[in-house]
């Protein structure tokens, strides 16, 4: 995997085990429903904590690009509504994480290699 | 790239575009002194915020029992000294928003494909 691309991060915090798959099943079907035909779209990957208690979605666009022009044509109203609903619908409690512009590059990448020792 | 692997991740939030490649740079080198050269490693990805506020470090691992003998046989004091000698080197302010335990599972991955209709 290259360094290329363009990154959003959605981060939540939550609950318990439950919420976090509830958490995930809602905002997988968003992602089927808002925004994976986009041109660019790669991937949106769903990392869960072992301990319950956080999610990220880390979603992989082709270009900046690409997820500009995703963001300016689609419709992010009705986006943020189902992200609203969809956080309203969990039976536990999710709190957003995110700081800041949730778009990311990925600057380096460091593969498995011999140990270099120090100077 | 599929769900499998085990993952870690480290969350931090900075004071500045500056500080946010100095940190950078500084885990690189202890990825490299430190994480790299341990069975099952596969690779450390550095997700940095295009508003310059955050840096995101994650560890792919081939398996949770990989990361469990690093965790178990590394030298879990050197390299967390290293990790303070890194932070106290910055010249800005880089704050932990790591919550809970920072092993992580991918459980879903959404990749392109049509866009689903609501019922």
């Amino acid at each position: 995997m290259s360094t290329d691309g363009f990154y959003s991060i959605i981060d939540y915090t939550v609950d318990s085990v439950d919420t976090q798959r509830e958490l995930v099943d809602a905002f997988a079907e968003i992602q089927e429903r808002w925004v994976r035909f986009y041109p660019g779209y790669r991937s949106a990957r769903f990392h869960v904590s072992t301990d319950g208690t956080r999610v990220y979605n880390i979603v992989h666009w082709a270009s900046e690009a690409d997820y500009r022009n995703f963001v300016e044509t689609s419709d992010t109203e009705g986006r943020m509504a189902a992200i609203r609903k969809a956080l309203e619908g969990l039976s536990g409690e999710a709190e957003a994480r995110m700081s800041g512009a949730p778009t990311y590059t990925v600057v380096r990448e460091v593969g498995p290699g011999p140990q270099r020792l120090g100077s």
